[in-house]
Order: C-alpha cells, then structure tokens, then sequence
C-alpha cells in the first residue's frame, strides 16, 4: 500500500510514514460524514459555534506541542507556526460567531402575493484540501474547515502531504473537541493520500470541495467535479501573481521605507504565501529595482521551504523567468541543504509581460520580480495583460495627494479581489469585510471568499418555503424567530 | 448567410427571416458593450433603476402591438400574452428597485484591526441566452436582462430562434428607452443565431452567462465556458421534471380539488413551463389517476407548441416514457396542424423510477407522469431516484394537521431549490425570497436564483478595498454613503 512520507526539510531526511487510506476506509468516513449531515445541519448555529469554540481551546491548549510538530514538518520557524495556532483558534470562533449572527441564512419573507419564506440549507458534506503552507491557518482545521462546520456541513479533510503527521495530530485533537461539545460522531473526517482525495471529490456524499493551493491542483479538481453525473461546486483558491505597483510621487519621496516594506512582505515564510507581491512595478529613473534589491538582500534569512517539490520548483521557476528575459538582481543562497532554496529577485524589461509570459505567473517560493515602466499608458498595458489575481497593491507617496493611485486602485480592481493601498499585500484579516478571492484563474468562482464572514456562503444553497405553514418550516425560519437571526419582510431589513 | 425563420406555429407556415448576426456585427455589438461597461458600473443604482422604468415604460405603452406579435410567433394565446407584457414591465421596475435599495452591493466596512471596505463590482457585459417558453418574461427583455442591467452589467442578448421578430422588435424598443433615458450606448445589444451565440460565451469582452432553457443548450454553453482560458460563471437554469406529491389524507379528503388544480397547473402554456408537475406521486387505492386523468382531459385545450422542434420532442418523449413503461391514461388531441401536439397523461409504475430512467427527464410540453405509490418507504426511495429540479411540491389535506406532509417537505427540500404546499408549482413570484433555481441539474450553480432579487447577485463579485483613502473608493462606499445603502459596520447591519 502507498503511503505519505513525513521529512525534515532542513534536512531533507524522511521520518515518519503515513499510510494512504484504504478505499474501504474513504467509504466508511463518508458514510459517517452523511449520517451525520442532517444531525450538523439541523441544530442550531449557536450550538455550531461551541462545537467550534471547544476546537479552539484544544488549539489553545497546546500552541507549544503544535508549533513544535508543525515546525518539524515544515521548518516554518517556531515564532510564526506559535502565532498561526493562535490564529486558528481565532478564526474557528470568527466562523462560529458569524454562524450564530445568522445573516449568512439569508433569511428572507414575503408576505404577498404569496407567503415565501427563503432560507440557506447546508449543501450536507463538504470536502476540503487545505493548503500546505499554513498549515494550521489553512490546513485541516483552517478557513475552508471552520467555515463549512459554521455553516452546517460535516467536513472530510485531505491531510496535505506537506505535514500528514500534524494533520493527524489536528483531526484527533478536533473529534474529540467536538465530541465532548457533542457534536455528532462523522461531524469532521479525515483521509490520507492522492486516490483518497479523488474518492472524495467523486463520492456522490459530497456536496461542495474546497481547495488551497497551486492552480494545477485546484483546476484539476475542478475537472474531476465538473464530470460527475451531478456536478459540485468546487472552490478553488489558487496561487497567482499578485501585482505592486509603486507610484512615481512614491519612489521620489520615501523609497527607503517602500524598498523596506517589499522585502519584509515576500520573505514572509520564505515567499510561501498566496498574497506574496510576486510582481512589483517599479518607475524608471530612481535606481528603485537597485533599492528593493538591496533591501531583499539585507533582510532575507537563509530559506527552506516546505517540500522538496516546492524547492524544485522555486528553482526551476528562476530558469524559466531567466529564459523570458528576466536577470537577477539579488540573490541570498539557502542553506545548500534539506529543501534550500535561494531567495532570488530579478528584473524584467516590461516587454517581456506578453500574454502568455511566465512572468505572468505565481513562482511559489522566494522570488519576485521587478519591473520597470516609463509612464502610464506603458505600466497600463503591462497590468491588461495579467490574469486575475487574489490581491494587488498601489504604494503611494502616503499621502492622499498622489495623483496616480486613485487611477491605479480602479485599474486593479478590476483584476483582482483585494486592492491595498500602502498596505503591502500579505496580511489577510479573518473579518467582516474580508475578501480573500479573485477572478479567474486566482479561484474558480469570482464571487467567492475563503477568508471572512462570507466564507460561510460557499456551503451554503438557499431554498424557497411558499406557503407552507409555519410547523413545517426548518426551525431557524419560523415565525418565532428562535434563533434571532436577521430578517428581510417585504423588502425591509429588520434586526432581531 | 444562414439565417432564422420565424413561423406561424398555429400553421406551421413560415413567415419572415431574420439573418444571423454576421461576425463583424458580433464583434461590433460586443465593443460596443465593452466601451459602455464603465459608464454603466459607475452610476448609481437610482439611474439604473430609472433606465429600467423607461424600458418598462415602453412595454407598457405598447401591451397589444407586442401580445400580438408574440402570439403570432409562439401561438400561445393573447390573453396569457398581454399579462405576460405587464409582468415583465413590473419585473424591470422591480429589478430597478432591488437596485436602488442597494443590500445587492453589499457593502461592509471593517474599521480594525484594517481598514476594509467591500463592496460588489459589475462583472462587465454579460450575455443572455432568453427562453423560447415566455417571450417576455423570461426573453430578450426577462429577468437575466432585467436583473443584469440593474446590477450595472451591460447586456448582449442571443435573440430565441422562436421569436426572433419579436425578439428585435423588443430590442428596438428598449434601446429606445435606454437612450432617452441618458443610457450609453451599448447597454443593450442584440445578436441572432448559434454561430454569434457561441462567439458571444467565448468573447473576452463577455463577464458571465445567463440562460433558461433546455439541459442539452444550458450544458452546451457551461462547456463552452469552462473551455475559455478565462473561465467565467455561467448561470443556466435548465429544465427538469418537477415532483408533486400528493399526501394519503389529501386523496382521502379532497381529490376532486386536487386534480382540478393538477389540470389546470399542467396545462398552463401547453405545458411549456419549466415549473411544470411533471411527475405527480399519488397514493394507491383512491382512484387518483383515473381523477387527474379525467380532469386533464376536462381541462386541456387542443395544444399548439413553439417549435415543431418542440413538437416532435413532446412526442417522441411520449413514446420514450411509454417505452419505459408508461402507459397513456389521457389523451387530448392536437389541432392536427402546425405544431400541433396532444396533450397526454401517463401513468408508470413506481419501480420503473431507477436512477436512469426517462422518467427522471422533463417531457418539455403538455406531458405529465402520474405514478401511485403504496406507502412511505416507496415513496422516499422513488424521491430519492429523482434528479436535482427547481420545484416540489407537497398537496396535502389543507389542514397543519396533515401527518405526512411536515417529512415531505423536507424530503424535497433536499433536491429542489423551492418547496410549496398546496400551491402548484407553475407561478413564480418575482419578489424578495424568491428563489428560481435548484441543485444540478436543474441549475449549473445551485446557490443562484433566475428570478426575485438575489438575480442580481449573479452579475457581481465582491473586492475588498483595504486602507484606501475615501477618495480613491468607488462612489457608493464612500463614508457619506451618496447612495444610501445598507451597510454593516464592524458586524453590525446599519440602517441606512
């Protein structure tokens, strides 16, 4: 039987094997996540939210230990894996919180001509592949996982082969939360290994997928789910170049501090994050590449990244935007062991972004490139021909006379999901007005968020009651309002 | 050039060709779109909305010229037709208000720990695949255009091959309106033919999709889309058989009633309705469908359909359902010319309900399945073999009392997108929870709604603007809310 490998990526040694769920196995957590479906659906958010809340203090419980397996498996640094435990617990409470606020129900009654009364039904279980490169912030108990339990659906999680031993760790830890908070036994399941995820996404139990990670994971997904008898939705969050451009008043007045701030933002976790500024415009005439350069150089750490197939492909990304034109500039070596890769950052002429250019896609790791533009129209040409991305940022002058950024944020925000404006783009707070999505190809659904309150309505489908007498209504849509949740009658938004 | 022939189907004599859109007029009516797609995003809901009146106006200025052409080219009757008229004036006019209202933007600020304002932005121009069944309603003017224009998307309608006269005439008007009403140019545009159909959904120009229609276009066009090296959404609402089950104590009490109602719901637009009882589930030992055969046969008129496309479907479905096992319990013949077709009602047994049965399809036309069943369990199962479909409904005794129906309707709340009780399923109220649209296969994405004011969510996504000056926003999500539009700040729904 096949199993997943745990290594070391500081040392690039194996450890542990993790063995790939047998397909008896997939059906029979399948079957669990089924029978308990209508069980998770039916009670209230309010009690969802405990079910979430007692996941978090299991977290909470044991940030150290967590840390510690998870800095093994990933050499992601103890100082980030210790605040990104915390950060999961926050966000499993944010879900469960936006849960029992209960607007995400869309609860909404006509009263004429006919009584309809509309309500979200949970999709019944979901599956989700979390991410490799947070792995307790988008793993297996990350955004996809909190926000479909907040919403309803049992989840089955494919454990990343990045950290299988963690994912273990982390599901063992979940079920028994939930099962002392007395959630139903199926309410979480996990599995291991590539057959089991495809299972997954085949398994007429599964109503909606989740995914993080590199486009041609999630597209391919998207395919298996697309020729299924009844096909799902699947959402999918995929890596993409996220474009910075830094304005002319900026590179006059406060390059130091812009140089700074890029180099702190795409060494973050050694440039393993979606948001990462892969490309970064720069305008001619300021020795503004020498400057970030310089600054990437200062502050980049000797980087290991998370599998041995990421610092391949790190490496092999460099030679290929080499091979479109592009020469670096700064380049701080890896520690020549384990999975060691160089932070690298180059230039390319602003020709070179031709439509179907490398340069136009996410080199996940630590490499950027800078490029140069002459004047407007030119760095207005370059951004047309980008896909869709998660995040673009305008770093201006700071103050609110820059005359270029009002133009730019309209320009990228017809790109990308999130516009930033001197913000640089790697930070992605788990609230309210959180957008954490993109236009093709950076998710498979434009209008879908992964991170934020909206996240919850990925699992969501609303059904229409008309004239169905009040008894035989789900109970959180009854007249009595039990759940005191928002409600639109007749058009009118009322509070509870 | 190939071209449309618009026919007479009462006689099933051709009249006049209306020419495909040859390829530099697709390509035209696109940029045209293209170039209006700023202006029409920018202004206000409250404009919009008044774009929308003025259309409106102009049907409504006009009830009996476009009933009569309607009628000429789809034979479905004058009285239907000038409602129809009306209905779709009101539609706009409501679609027009959702706007104004503004809860479609979604606008939520998050004061910490960032900055984040979000807010909706317009997919850009859209393309609209009308229904053949209700030329107003749902047709080149329907609720896609009508919801579409008013989130701020232009819109290049495809013209239905059943309608094309009227179709352009339609266009004619509203393009009228749109201009006097200050509308750029290319609001609205209009192509003929399969050819400029396709060039449409493959258009770089082209943001997302809206269809009603059959399975085979709706999938036809997904497909097309998902082959786009951009994908984008296409929202199909496709036809499928929509159960009714009748409860044991309605048969007892009220049988008369209830197959008077099936009658008539049935033989509403010669059965041309994607909300058509297409498969009726009655109880065993009450001689039900002996009842709704012969109210059927008291109640159809000789029927006359779109297309002889339709007409022969409509018959060679008959002939598959009876190959399936059906038998013909009613049989109301056709005026034996034009597109002719007779009106029929078929019993089968409920075992020959397996998953692959043609008796899960819809029978687009005056066609329904009665199927008795002998007691629960069976009737579960048979549910359960049931595809995805947009209604059910559950006709009880009239009273709370009824025991079986609080279990249907929930049963049937799981595989459709609205559920009524003792109302037949063929009115669909445009209104605030309505919800038009349901699980695969009768939606290609099940959390979307054709019709009432979540239509408007289908032509948008969200962008998070983050630590953005005022300034730079986009209008509506300015601090002084110049649009007056709900919004939820850090969490909590503000009035306006």
């Amino acid at each position: 039987m096949s199993s997943t490998t745990s290594y070391l990526p500081r040392e690039g040694r194996p450890t542990t094997q993790v063995p790939d769920t047998r397909p008896e196995d997939v059906s029979a957590a399948l079957s669990r996540a089924a029978a308990a479906a209508d069980a998770v659906a039916e009670v209230s958010p309010a009690t969802r939210r405990a079910w979430l809340a007692a996941i978090a203090d299991a977290l909470e419980a044991e940030v150290e230990q967590l840390a510690s397996l998870a800095d093994r498996e990933t050499g992601l640094g103890m100082e980030r894996l210790r605040t990104e435990v915390v950060r999961a617990a926050s966000q499993l409470r944010f879900y469960g919180d936006v849960a029992e606020e209960g607007s995400y129900l869309g609860l909404t009654i006509d009263t004429a001509p006919t009584r309809i009364v509309r309500m979200a039904r949970p999709l019944g279980p979901v599956a989700i592949f979390g991410a490799s490169n947070f792995p307790f912030a988008f793993g297996v108990l990350g955004n996809d996982t909190a926000s479909a339990l907040a919403a309803g659906c049992p989840v089955v999680v494919k454990a990343h082969p990045a950290h299988p031993v963690l994912s273990d760790r982390l599901v063992a830890l979940a079920k028994t939360a939930l099962a002392e908070a007395g959630a139903p036994r199926g309410t979480l399941e996990a599995v291991h290994g590539l057959r089991a995820g495809r299972a997954l996404v085949e398994s007429e139990q599964i109503g909606a997928v989740g995914f993080t990670g590199s486009q041609g994971g999630g597209l391919a997904l998207w395919e298996l789910a697309n020729a299924r008898p009844r096909v799902i939705p699947v959402y999918a969050e995929m890596g993409t170049v996220n474009p910075v451009v830094v304005t002319p008043s900026a590179a006059v007045s406060r390059l130091a501090d812009v140089a700074d701030g890029f180099a702190q933002s795409f060494s973050l976790g050694f440039g393993q994050f979606c948001t990462k500024p892969g490309l970064v415009f720069v305008p001619t005439g300021h020795e503004a590449v020498q400057r970030l350069a310089a600054a990437a150089s200062r502050t980049a750490t000797s980087a290991v990244l998370l599998t041995e197939g990421i610092a391949q492909a790190a490496r092999s990304g460099v030679q290929a935007l080499i091979a479109e034109g592009a020469e670096i500039v700064s380049q701080v070596p890896g520690p020549g062991r384990g999975w060691s890769a160089d932070t690298t950052v180059l230039t390319a002429p602003i020709t070179a972004l031709h439509p179907t250019s490398r340069l136009r896609e996410e080199c996940f790791g630590p490499v950027a490139v800078i490029v140069e533009y002459h004047d407007a129209d030119e760095l207005r040409h370059a951004l047309n021909a980008l896909q869709g991305a998660l995040v673009g940022s305008v770093i201006t002058d700071g103050t609110d006379a820059d005359p270029d950024a009002g133009r730019l944020v309209e320009s990228l925000s017809d790109m990308v999901g999130r516009v930033t404006v001197d913000d640089w783009p790697t930070s992605v707070a788990w609230t309210w007005a959180q957008h954490h999505g993109g236009p093709w190809p950076s998710t498979t659904a434009p209008a879908a968020t992964s991170v934020g309150a909206s996240a919850l309505a990925r699992w969501v489908r609303p059904v229409a009651y008309q004239s169905i007498p009040d008894a035989w209504l789900p109970e959180g849509a009854r007249e009595s309002n039990p759940w005191r949740i928002p409600r639109r009658v007749d058009g009118k938004i009322l509070h509870r």
